[in-house]
C-alpha cells in the first residue's frame, strides 16, 4: 500500500516536529550542563580527574608484564577507583582507608574461618561456613546502626561483610583462598593509593576548606541582611526596591537551606591531613556549632521578616521616627560585627573588632527599649499602633542576641585553632578604648543607655 | 631477673584494673546495643534478614551443580546481596533496579566498544579503549552532579562506569567479553531478585509507611505542645512542673531534629510498589510539603517558647486574666485541630473536624487582638507590662496561622490520596452547623469577634 501525498506530508510534519522537540530538549540539557559546570567548575575538574585515574589504573590490564603479575584480579583495582574516588580529599581518604583496612581485617578473618571449617570435612564445611557467614553478617549489619559507626565506618562495615563472605565462601570450591585474598588486598591497596595520591596532588578539593568557606559565607549572608534591613524597612513602601528586598530574603534563606551539608563536610574533613592553613587536628567540630547558631539566627530573621512584611507593620510616622535610630543602629552594628567575624574567619585572625560592634548593638537595643518606654511616646500615640513596633523591637533584640552568640562561638574557634592576632595600629588603639568601656559595664551591669555615646568609628 | 613481691602485686593490680575497665566497657557496649535494638526492633530483624539472604545466595557456591553453571561469577551474586540489601523495601528496590539496569546497559555499551576497538588492531585497541573509558567515565561522573539524577540514579551511574570499564578493559586480555558480561548480568539479576523478594516477603519495612507515620508523629508532637502550653504558661512560676515543661520542649524539638530524614524516606518511597493502604502512585511529595510546614511551625513555637521563658514575660495579674482565656482557647483549639489531622492521617480519612477547630482558634485569635485593644486594659495597666503580652500574642497568632496551613496541606493530601470520608453521625451534624458559620464568614470577612460564640463542643 502506498501512502497518499497528504499522508506523506503528515508523516514528514510529525517527523519534523519530533526532531524539533528533540533538538529543543538537547539545547535545554546543554544549557543545564553549562550552568552546572559554571556554578562550580570543580565539578568538571573532578570528572576529568576520575577519568584520568581510571585510565592510569587500567594500564595494569593493558600491558602483559603487569597483567601477568596481577591477572584477572587487576579488575579489583579498577573497581576500587570507581567506588573510592570521591569529590573531596577527605571523602576519598575516608572511603579508601575504610575499604583497605576492612578488606585486610575481614579477609584475614575469612581465611581463618575457611581453615576452621576445612577441619570438619567435606560435609561439615559448608554448614560451618554458612553459620559463620550468617553470624558475622548479622553482627556487622546491626553494628552499622550505631550512630558513631555509621558516621565514620559505614562503608568499612559493608566491605567487611563483602570480603568476609567472599573469602570464606570461595574456600569451598577453591583451596587457594590465601592467594585470592592476597591478590584482592594488594590490588585494592594499589587502587586506593592511586586514588589518594591523585586526589591530593592534582587540584585537591579539601572538605575542610569547603566547610570553612561555607561557614564564612553563611555569616556573610546574615551580615547582608542586617546591612540592608534598616535602610529597606524604614523607607515608605513606595521607596522600596522590590529587587533589593528580594536579595535580602535570598541571603538569609540560603543559610536556611544549607543545613545538612555542613554535617557531611564535617564527616569528610575529619579524615583529612593538615593542608594549607589547617592543621591535622583543626577544631572542625566548632564549625558545626557556629553553623547551628547561624541557622538559628536565620530562623529568627525569618520570624522578624514575616512580622515586618505583614500588614501589621503600619506604624505611624511618629513612632517610626522614635524607634528608627536605635533599630537602624542595632542592625548596622550587628551587621558590622558579623562582617568582622567573616573577615576574621577568612583571614584566620582574632576577631577583636567584633566585640565592640556587638557591644554597640546591645547598647542600641537598650536605647530601643528605653524609647519604647518613654512616656512621651505613650502619651502622644495611639497605644494600638505601638503593639507591632514593640513586637518588632522584641524580635530584633532576639536576633541581636543570637549574633552575639555567633561572635562568642567564633571567638572560641579562634582560640581553639590559634588564629593569629589582628594587625596592630589605629584599630587596636580604638579597641582598647572600647574594651575599657566593656570592662566598665561588666562591673556595673545596669548602667543603661549612657553607652550609646561610644563613638562608632571602628567600621 | 625475678620480680620482687611488691612488683608482682603491682603487675597483678594493674592487670586486674585493666580487666575491670575492659569488662565495664563491654557492659557499656552491651547496654548500648540493647538500647539500640529496643529503640527500633526492626534493626535486629533487618540484620537477621540480611544474614539469611546472604546464606541463601551463597548456596550457589556450595553445591557443585549450581557452581558448575555460574563458576566464579557466582561471587557477583553474593556481592550484590551485600551492596543492595537495604533497610526499607524502597531503598532495596531502588538500588537493585539501578544496579541491574546499569549493568545491562553499560555492559552492552562495553561490548560494543570492545568490538569497535578490536577493529583497530593490537596497537590501536588499548588506545581506543582508553579514550572511550576516559570519555564515558568523565561524562557519567559529571552527570552525577545533576540534582535530579543524584536523587534517583546516583548508584546506577557509578555501576555504569564500573561495568563499562570492566567489560571494555577485560576485552583487551580476554576475547570472551560477551560471556563475562552474560555471567555478570545473570548473577547480578539473580542477586537483586533474591534481595527484592526477601525484602518484600519477610517482614517488609516500607519507607512510605515510615514517612506516613513520621509525618503523623511530627504533627502529634506539635499538638502535644499546644495541649500543654496554655495550662503550663498561665500557671505562676512556682506551680510549674519542670518535668512536664521539659516534655513539651522535647516534643517540638524532636520535630526540628527530624528535618533531613523525610527527604531520604521520600526518595525511597518513590521506588515502592503499592502496599497496604498506599497505592503505587501515592502522593508522597505532599508529605514533604506537610513536613516542611511542621518544621516551620516548630521553629515558630521555638520563638514563642523563648519569649515565654525569658524574663520579659512578667505580666501583671490583670493582663494575665484578660488574655488568658483567649490564649488558652487558641492553643487548645489548635491542639485539637492538629489531633484531628493526626487521626485523619493515621486512619486515612478526610480531616473534616479540623476545619472547625482551626476556625475556632482563629476566632479566639481575633478575641485576643480585641482584648489587647480594649481601652479598659490600656487605661488601667502600666503600658510597659503590655509589651511582652502583645509580643506573645502576636507570636501565638503567627503559630496558629501555621497550623492552619498544615491543615490545608493535609486536606490536600486527603483529596490527592482519596482518603475515605469520615463516619457519619453526630459529628457531621455539628460540622454542618459550623460549616455554615464558616461560609458566612467568607461572605463577610470582617465580621469580627462575634464568632467566638460558636459552641466549642466538637472535641
Amino acid at each position: 500500500m502506498e501512502m497518499g501525498c497528504d499522508e506523506k506530508v503528515g508523516v514528514m510534519k510529525r517527523g519534523f516536529l519530533w526532531m524539533k522537540s528533540l533538538v529543543e530538549k538537547l539545547v535545554e540539557i546543554g544549557s543545564k550542563t553549562k550552568a552546572l559546570g559554571k556554578d562550580d567548575p570543580r565539578r568538571v575538574i573532578h570528572a576529568l580527574k576520575l577519568g584520568f585515574t581510571l585510565t592510569i589504573v587500567s594500564l595494569f590490564y593493558y600491558y602483559k608484564p603487569l597483567y601477568d603479575n596481577f591477572g584477572v584480579s587487576a579488575m579489583w583495582a579498577v573497581m576500587t577507583v570507581v567506588v573510592v574516588f570521591e569529590f573531596s580529599v577527605g571523602a576519598t581518604l575516608g572511603k579508601g582507608l575504610n575499604r583497605a583496612v576492612a578488606t585486610l581485617l575481614a579477609g584475614g578473618l575469612g581465611v581463618g574461618t575457611h581453615h576452621l571449617a576445612a577441619l570438619s570435612g567435606h560435609v561439615g564445611q559448608p554448614i560451618i561456613t554458612s553459620i559463620f557467614v550468617f553470624l558475622i553478617a548479622c553482627t556487622l549489619t546491626f553494628m552499622r546502626f550505631f550512630p558513631s559507626i555509621k558516621a565514620k565506618y559505614d562503608y568499612g562495615m559493608m566491605i567487611s561483610i563483602l570480603t568476609f563472605s567472599m573469602v570464606s565462601i570461595s574456600g569451598l570450591q577453591d583451596d587457594e583462598v590465601f592467594l585470592l585474598l592476597e591478590k584482592r588486598v594488594s590490588t585494592i591497596f594499589l587502587g586506593v593509593c592511586v586514588c589518594v595520591v591523585i586526589s591530593i596532588s592534582v587540584f585537591p578539593f579539601w572538605a575542610g576548606e569547603d566547610l570553612h568557606n561555607r561557614i564564612a559565607l553563611n555569616i556573610e549572608n546574615l551580615a547582608l541582611f542586617f546591612e540592608g534591613y534598616g535602610s529597606e524597612y524604614f523607607k515608605t513602601s513606595q521607596d522600596r526596591e522590590a529587587n533589593k528586598d528580594e536579595k535580602l530574603i535570598q541571603a538569609y534563606k540560603s543559610v536556611l537551606k544549607s543545613s545538612g551539608i555542613e554535617d557531611t563536610l564535617y564527616n569528610f574533613a575529619r579524615w583529612e591531613p593538615g593542608h594549607g592553613c589547617f592543621q591535622f587536628r583543626h577544631p572542625w567540630k566548632q564549625y558545626l556549632k557556629i553553623g547551628a547558631l547561624t541557622h538559628q539566627c536565620a530562623f529568627r530573621i525569618d520570624a522578624l521578616h514575616r512580622n515586618l512584611s505583614s500588614s501589621n507593620f503600619q506604624v505611624s510616622q511618629e513612632i517610626r521616627r522614635e524607634i528608627q535610630e536605635s533599630c537602624m543602629e542595632m542592625s548596622i552594628e550587628s551587621g558590622k560585627a558579623l562582617r568582622q567575624l567573616v573577615s576574621s574567619i577568612r583571614e584566620m585572625t582574632q576577631p577583636t573588632q567584633a566585640e565592640i560592634h556587638t557591644h554597640n548593638s546591645k547598647a542600641a537595643a537598650k536605647k530601643l527599649k528605653a524609647s519604647l518606654r518613654s512616656s512621651r511616646l505613650w502619651e502622644h500615640c495611639d497605644p494600638l499602633t505601638l503593639i507591632p513596633a514593640a513586637t518588632i523591637g522584641s524580635l530584633l533584640i532576639d536576633v541581636v542576641d543570637c549574633t552575639e552568640k555567633i561572635a562568642e562561638a567564633v571567638q572560641e574557634l579562634a582560640s581553639l585553632a590559634h588564629f593569629n592576632s589582628a594587625k596592630p595600629g589605629v584599630v587596636s588603639l580604638e579597641k582598647s578604648e572600647a574594651v575599657i568601656q566593656i570592662e566598665k559595664e561588666k562591673v556595673q551591669p545596669n548602667i543603661g543607655i549612657s553607652f550609646v555615646t561610644i563613638p562608632i568609628s571602628t567600621g
